[in-house]
């Protein structure tokens, strides 16, 4: 086992920590799928994850562990368009971006920023055996994406996600899968604050283990089941933060609130207008809301939930409240998850890319096709031979889009679609988001039998099943052009089975052809 | 126009009614798909269909009015098989069935139970122009899918549906669409409770109309957007409501409640765990409610929201506190519209039927596909001629089918489909929620290339586009048997594409061929 314990801090725990071959107490590029996705020949990686856990030895003798997981993607930038990277909530683009607060180099008001993401919740309210976090969302867990929420923010400079033991190394896979950068896991207590208070710890307590992680002047608190998080709110309550020592957001009541008497009749019903439901993200100066979890009580750290009120209680801080948006909302139960899913799929279907070929009838079609669709969608086309490089369609995969229309006037197009997989797979566009891929065959045979050879059928669908394995959605579809049908009318049906098959996502549909 | 105003009552309003055959002062079966479907040719909504809005001269000439809408359907009996029917949340079955009052002739506590369905809200959080109430899933608004959760309980006689002016046409059509019973709609005030009073008022001041709304001793008020209220929770709520005068579903909060200051800053927040968040429905003994509404201010008409709030205020009765299910949830954002069509999508998806011919090769395919499902889904196999009216499948429609595989030889079965669709018609099946309809062809040739004739295909595709607007919605597949390939492989592609098709349930693909 290659983990090495460095120091033994506080009483009754242990600290853990891999050691890093470099130190960046202070990272403010922003990572992006566009960069180069961290495997399991990095460094920093490779070593924590020859951890295991066993090693720990259970709660009693090691309490709390920090994991230098993956920090050591070197090549950060400040390139604003990766980091303004498609939110998972689809609305990123934009809103909160241009009030970037610069990163602690150029620090305009905070020097460090970081956050922790309690991530230990048995998800007992979701009815599943899986923690809601770790409940897949069109293939990802759902800490994956707020996770990715997060890092995407060029100025937050580290992540802590704090997740029960037994679920370290799934935490870790999901680290390594996604690419994920600027993350360091810990193991989480029994209750949410317990949980938290250990995260807080990993900042304070590394005096002693050579500053691996810098204590950030201010410290973000936002939940791992609430991955539409956007740039704008955390920035709001990091600056609210500063100026009052903590801040959170808030949302209005969507019920109004009760109180019961023990008899369990109505004792009194609150003014709706007058409260608000207290959500996250919330932050605190990092001396403030550490020093409150140091002094409050067991029974705060056993059966409270809320940091604002700690803060309130033992540092007299009155938290600024921020009113954010609907999409704070945290996955509870099973509804979320689907509401969760639809969301994503929507946010994954605002944009294609139309490639064909440069034959005449193929461009024709290309051009029909872009039309039909643009009422409902960005559409991009371009005219292409796809065995060159094209810095157009790079820049097309830079900016995030996972829909890809290929026209062809060969049957089984199978080379040219191969073509680009090859330049998906180096873009990793299919990393974070399933990508969908309908290879277009236009037939301008005459013949009204068309024939549908069923070897080759099967081999389509072996090549679609291998493409699923690298997320990527292969679907075939038929456009008939004769010169006495009306072609716009087939390509208006070949837009809206496209429409349906970017919306709908379905891997079980891909290999399959359809006719327009 | 046909409507006549029986009475003028009350300061300032007038109550218009229109003449309906027959008095059902106590009605108790419950109404199932599986009954006729009201049609504009039955009397009562003939004659409200004839009704014009104008001729109501605005809010200020008519605050409020009646229309005997739907209650002409003389076919009720106390088959609890139909009043048990498909629950929109798909859960119903079951739970609260066994627990039937009885109905106000057998009532073995309450005399009789009417229900207000405020829908007059705007649907602002939704971000729409559609008030969420009238929001579409699965094609069907909303609303229709709260009022069915609430006339299929047999011991509610009476649902009133309050809405604005400008949606009374709207809400009409919409009874009439999905055959709704027991449902008269009224116009509703400018706030909730304005509204709620309006129907109330419509069980109070018909004195002087000949009674055609009976006063019920316990009126329970949902809302129209919480379509997955159960007969449990509804039974519950009416039972606390006659022992203790009121009553209301609670659930646990989900976020922490805090008290904002004047500055914006945090005031203080409320231990979670003595709070609930008030939830419908809610039930009330009638005179007790309404005389609430009669004596509070018009502040609280206009600010309050909370009838269990006017219940103690001005009839000093605690409510009886009630805890429901997750599924008692509000749809307030969109994301509650998306949530809304996946449980629904789901509780369509647990059932399906597999119908085959008597020829032993598809008999056999029958039983494969029967096996392959049945980890999956509940699946009923019948071996039949479709031209020969056969029990067991009326059985099946009764018992709220709502997917088919009909597996055949004959390679375009349009007239197989068509038989079953004929049949699908006459149950009704089809009209409360679509229909997935599978035609499986069975292929036997040896030849490696299946030739599709396009022609048949655009005639199979314009057949599925005329049964979508029957909301029936047709897919084609084809399983292809040879001696040398294994069958089993291939019905398990078949099964795990029919699994796809009847979850997504999306009508663009219809008419598309699937090859497993």
């Amino acid at each position: 086992m290659l983990f090495t314990p460095f120091q033994r801090v506080g009483a009754g725990g242990s600290l853990l920590f891999f050691p890093c071959t470099e130190l960046e107490m202070c990272t403010v590029g922003p990572p992006g799928p566009a960069e180069p996705r961290v495997t399991s020949r990095n460094a920093g990686w490779a070593r924590s994850g020859a951890w295991s856990p066993l090693e720990a030895g259970g709660r009693a003798r090691a309490r709390f562990f920090g994991l230098r997981a993956l920090r050591t993607n070197k090549r950060r930038g400040r390139s604003r368009r990766a980091g303004r990277a498609l939110a998972a909530g689809g609305r990123a683009e934009g809103r909160g971006a241009a009030m970037e607060p610069g990163g602690c180099e150029a620090g305009p008001a905070v020097k460090a920023v970081a956050a922790v993401l309690p991530a230990g919740g048995s998800g007992e309210r979701l009815g599943g055996a899986t923690p809601k976090q770790f409940c897949t969302v069109q293939g990802r867990p759902l800490v994956s994406y707020t996770v990715r929420a997060v890092e995407r923010v060029s100025w937050i400079s580290d992540i802590i996600v704090v997740v029960s033991p037994e679920n370290i190394e799934t935490m870790k896979s999901i680290i390594e899968k996604y690419g994920h950068k600027k993350v360091t896991v810990t193991e989480g207590g029994t209750t949410r604050h317990r949980s938290i208070f250990n995260g807080l710890k990993l900042f304070s307590e590394n005096e002693f283990s050579n500053h691996l992680l810098q204590k950030p002047e201010v410290v973000i608190i936002h939940d791992a089941v609430r991955p539409f998080v956007e740039e704008d709110i955390l920035l709001k309550v990091v600056m609210a933060a500063k100026e009052h020592g903590a801040a959170g957001a808030i949302r209005p009541l969507v019920s109004t609130v009760i109180a019961s008497a023990a008899d369990g009749c109505l004792d009194h019903s609150l003014e709706r207008a007058k409260y608000r439901a207290s959500e996250m993200p919330q932050a605190f100066l990092f001396d403030i809301i550490y020093q409150a979890y140091q002094q409050c009580t067991d029974y705060d750290l056993d059966y409270g939930t809320e940091c604002l009120h700690l803060a309130l209680k033992y540092c007299k801080t009155n938290a600024k409240l921020v009113e954010g948006t609907a999409d704070l909302w945290k996955v509870t139960y099973k509804r979320d998850l689907y509401a969760a899913e639809s969301i994503i799929k929507d946010s994954l279907s605002q944009q294609i890319c139309i490639i064909t070929d440069v034959k005449e009838a193929v461009v024709r079609v290309g051009f029909l096709l872009h039309e039909s669709l643009r009422s409902q969608i960005k559409v991009e086309t371009i005219s292409i031979s796809l065995s060159k490089r094209d810095n157009h369609l790079q820049n097309i995969f830079l900016g995030q889009c996972y829909n890809f229309v290929c026209i062809n006037d060969k049957k089984y197009a199978t080379e040219e679609i191969q073509q680009l997989v090859d330049m998906l797979e180096e873009s990793n566009i299919p990393l974070l988001h399933p990508v969908v891929l309908i290879s277009v065959h236009l037939s301008t045979s005459e013949n009204t039998s068309f024939s549908i050879d069923l070897e080759e059928l099967t081999r389509m669908k072996k090549f679609a099943r291998e493409m699923k394995r690298k997320n990527i959605l292969v679907y075939g579809l038929l456009i008939q052009h004769k010169d006495y049908s009306p072609l716009q009318e087939t390509v208006n049906s070949a837009a809206a089975l496209t429409m349906a098959l970017i919306k709908d996502r379905n891997p079980e549909l891909t290999g399959q052809l359809l006719v327009a």
